[in-house]
């Protein structure tokens, strides 16, 4: 008999060779039947594979992000067994899973697949999917492993063998009549995969190497069930339309230019005004926190970086260094700020009775990442950080976090988010030794940052292990409208750069103490948080935040003076916006200001000049059209406007 | 006979040989007497020497910039006199000289000059000037120079000597028993100095190169008058005071890290919170004058500045260039933001009826300056720019230009400076082939900018051939409260950068235009306004700049909570300070809040908590000292306070 204990930490006895899946029937025939995988001791394992001593076992459902990668990379092979019996002599590459779905790159020789093919592939995969094979796992021995694909024909896959070692086993997976080389783990059969979506095909390298061969990527998703397919597809069409680089562009928020170079956001007048209001907004939340504003230079000398340790990191995939005339001196482009705000704090001599002093700075900062990469204004090769780095005791850390919390719950919510989790890195307890701080700090941090999100009540998952060897961390995720989740920033303790910089504070003992340093970015940077603000509202910002809160439409150049008035009078109440001048008519004003996402639309003609009024329609939320809220004065418009903010 | 024209335009007529001295007695003696050199031809030249054919002559004073440069010229004569008189066998140098006074690189074998030594030589000065030794000009062969200097042991002046070409002939000038190689031109004697202070003793190398001898630099200056002398190191005295490397330590404004690098100020909380506040009102400034804040990146391709041809101009005395891991993609650290500004104007069509498009940006750019240039926030290697980019027709200039004053004199004038002057640089009316643009746009920009400048009433000085090759420019400059003058920046036309990136609009006749660039950037840099701004109020800001406008002193810690309360309502009114809760006396905490130039102290003891009061004290401006106000109520205070912004 062997322990098997479940993650509620209850202990079961189980015959020795009883697998995830014997567990599961033993607790409910309907928890078996959701049953995709398993992990075994931290390793994620198929459901039907024995198990033989005592082990710790958590079955893993769709719920599972690594429930899904198991259905994703079975479908993988699923779509492998499709393909090899629509497309004789294909030859196979690698077909992992991936965030969402799942891909195959295949040598397809001289056919080609497209499009109009996906309709085939599908039926083909649910067709094998409903024969409920299982997927057979077994192992071979790298000579038995060459033998069958030398046979078989497929080139690439006695590639991957060749690179493995001489003694190494390794495993073959087997479903239908389709086998591959694999260390799984697989669904418990093919009959879970109940809707299937090929997305597109597209090239891509053998081992990402652009002088090798050119492989055919065919990507695609699968489902439990039809109807979440649905929702997906869905999904993924509003995603479209929402996209930000899509909808940038329309709102004339920021550009990219070839000339400044890739992943470079220039930022428009309209993209400014929003940034910087929310960047203002920001300011005065962390002003009132006691946040200290600085300023720094986007560039410092190497041995900045030395000392910060950064210098080491410093490979050929960054930007490279910048000379000057004179020898040997090398500036960096600025990478983060932490290392110029430690020199701040290193200006002058601190006591413990200015702590925590918090520098704050909306930070410009550069690395190089690939083209490839780059994607709007999510991924970026230049951003700007809400950053910020406090120093203060370490009996101050848990205060401090909870502060940074009530900031960034309070402005995230002011924009509209309602879905924020967080995780907890914490560090590895069996492997004490590879952190630097003392025990008696690091338990310390660890206890208030845990403390801290329980006293406001943020949701957390706790990760053993993940810390950086400097220090916990605390890093914050938010859920958009259509349900996908985004990385924001983090809240980084580090008991490394104190020391690296050898900052110190005098205690109320008068003696010499370090200070802990705590990094925190809530939103991480401007750019990627302006992007997924724009994905999440679709490019209706919050009243208070828009570019443009109303546009007022004259109905011909008669009233263009009484417009003026009107826009006066909404200045004068804080209220921004423009008049559409041009000599178009009403209805293609009215269009233009819709896809301009324009919050309110005035529009003034003959009668509502005559009567002192304007009328008014408001934009909808989603899908939901215009709203005509009739004429009215423009006293009470602003009435009404003043409840929104 | 010959022609002499007087700059008011008057010719009078002399004998061929006569000199501008002569012209100067001819016109008065008091006149006469007051000459120091004379312009001839648009050349300086001695007062007595001989002119020989119809010429222009403007003579010189102290009341010429080129009039003082001859002045102190001669006193570097004068000076080595004295020296060769006082250390015999020092060999000499160069002797230029310099924006204020003059000074000689001298080498003086193993003899040394001490700050003890000053007085003697000023002594020696005096008594060679009261000698009215004239300096007598003659031209000599290079051979006979090279037997003179050889002949003296001056292996310096040999160095020199051998540098010049063969057949160049070259002149020596004679005072007293003082022999140098020079050019000229100098003082008609040695009696018109009548004022000597030696100022320094100092190392320089000979010829600037440090892999030379070190060589000792006296610098001293002299004076017409004992009385100017007086004054001037008063005010030497008085801009020490106000040095404002002195006071932005002081008052915590900014600092430099050698790890960060040189010349790159980082500005510390106080002075972030003051320059903040000038962003701040200079941006709402724009926006009420049209501008379009933009945000662009700090760094940008080669290909950018290629094509703004600013690449050309990149050598090796700058930031050297950054490399990627991406073969050959290079980028630059911004050096300017116009050709960022120009690919934003380039991102979509434009129509006349948009124009003018003004782009602005506190664009922060980097430029390599030699490390001994570097100066505190006036000499830096990364400042930012108050900069904006105007596109507009041709006919928009004027009217640009008159928006740009209006801006520059209302916002130079709210900071306290009152003489305010600009310099318009004009085309070369005799060369007009070396510019680019029409004749037409040319002409009418240049009288745009002159009768721009009248409309508003700034005084102005006009430079013809001072133009660049692309447009005419404004500078400006201002006058502090010492009287000395700095340039801030400036407004330039570019006919250039449109054309080099294809700018174009749609004019009303439908056809495609180039627009006319205006660059602007009124102050030049935020870093060297605020240096400048800071030694003109000696620290002493205006009030609703400063960054904090009280502090309020508790006699003793039982005072604390009402002063939280007087804190808190100062805030609700948008006063903003600190309360001093150190446990220090009270006359400490005076002395401190007077070092830390604090507009407002208001006192708290018994009698004033009793009586619901506070004891302010205003902080007087100048040498005055604080002004007691003796106790009143918050809300009279806050009364007071407001009259003051």
């Amino acid at each position: 008999m062997m322990n098997i204990t479940l993650p509620d930490g209850s202990v079961r006895q189980y015959e020795a060779g009883a697998s995830a899946m014997d567990v599961a029937k033993s607790i409910s025939e309907g928890l078996a039947r959701n049953v995709l995988s398993a992990k075994v001791n931290g390793e994620v394992w198929d459901a039907n594979r024995p198990i033989h001593e005592d082990s710790v076992v958590q079955l893993l459902t769709w719920n599972d992000k690594d429930g899904k990668q198991t259905f994703w990379h079975s479908s993988a092979h699923l779509l492998a067994e499709a393909l090899e019996a629509l497309y004789p002599n294909v030859k196979f590459g690698t077909g992992p899973a991936i965030e969402s779905g799942f891909y195959y790159d295949i040598d397809t020789g001289d056919q080609s697949i497209s499009a109009e093919d996906f309709k085939k592939i599908e039926q083909k995969m649910l067709e094998l999917a409903r024969q409920k094979n299982t997927f057979d796992r077994k192992d071979i021995s790298k000579e038995d492993a060459i033998a069958f694909f030398k046979e078989k024909g497929d080139e690439y896959k006695l590639e991957l063998i060749e690179k493995r070692g001489a003694d190494e086993s390794l495993t073959l997976y087997q479903q239908g009549n389709f086998v591959d080389l694999c260390k799984g783990p697989h669904l418990p059969d093919t009959s879970k995969i109940k809707a299937v979506k090929i997305l597109k095909v597209g090239g891509a390298y053998w081992q990402g190497d652009d002088t090798r061969q050119q492989m055919t990527r065919v990507v695609g998703i699968t489902f439990p069930k039809q109807k979440e397919l649905t929702q997906y597809m869905h999904m993924l069409e509003e995603a479209k339309k929402r996209d930000h680089r899509k909808l940038g562009q329309e709102l004339e928020l920021f550009m990219f230019s070839e000339k400044v170079g890739q992943g470079l956001p220039i930022w428009l007048p309209k993209g400014t005004a929003l940034r910087s209001r929310l960047e203002d907004f920001l300011k005065q939340e962390q002003l009132k926190r006691g946040y200290q504003p600085v300023i720094t230079p986007h560039i410092g000398k190497k041995d900045l970086y030395v000392t910060s340790g950064h210098y080491e990191k410093y490979g050929e995939d960054s930007f490279q260094p910048i000379n000057t005339p004179k020898d040997g001196e090398i500036f960096l482009l600025k990478p983060m700020n932490c290392p110029h705000h430690c020199e701040v704090y290193g200006n002058k001599p601190h006591s413990y009775k200015e702590l925590p002093i918090r520098y704050a700075e909306f930070g410009t900062v550069y690395r190089y990442e690939q083209s490839g990469e780059l994607h709007g204004l999510t991924r970026v090769r230049g951003f700007t950080q809400d950053d910020a780095h406090i120093f203060c005791t370490p009996d101050q850390v848990k205060d401090e976090f909870l502060n940074v919390l009530d900031l960034t719950m309070h402005v995230i919510n002011k924009l509209g988010f309602e879905d924020f989790t967080a995780q907890i890195s914490l560090r590895d307890p069996n492997n004490r030794e590879k952190y630097i701080g003392s025990d008696e700090n690091w338990d310390k941090a660890e206890r208030a940052i845990i403390e801290a999100t329980k006293e406001v009540g943020l949701t957390t998952t706790m990760e053993l292990g993940e810390a950086a060897f400097y220090g916990p961390k605390l890093d914050f995720m938010v859920k958009d409208a259509l349900g996908r989740s985004w990385q924001l920033g983090t809240i980084q303790v580090d008991y490394n750069l104190p020391e690296r910089f050898e900052l110190e504070y005098i205690g109320s003992d008068n003696k010499t103490h370090r200070p802990v340093m705590i990094h925190r970015a809530p939103f991480g940077s401007m750019e990627r948080f302006i992007g997924v603000l724009t994905e999440h509202c679709a490019g209706k910002f919050p009243l208070w935040l828009a570019p443009e809160q109303y546009i007022i439409l004259p109905i011909s150049e008669k009233f263009h003076a009484y417009a003026e008035e009107v826009k006066l009078k909404l200045a004068a109440n804080d209220i921004r916006g423009t008049i559409d001048e041009r000599g178009e008519k009403i209805g293609k004003k009215i269009r233009d200001a819709q896809v301009n996402k324009m919050p309110f639309m005035l529009v003034i003609g003959e009668r509502e000049m005559s009567e002192g009024k304007i009328a008014v329609r408001q934009s909808g939320q989603g899908d939901e059209g215009a709203g005509d809220m009739g004429a009215m004065t423009v006293d009470d418009f602003i009435a009404h406007f003043k409840t929104l903010l």
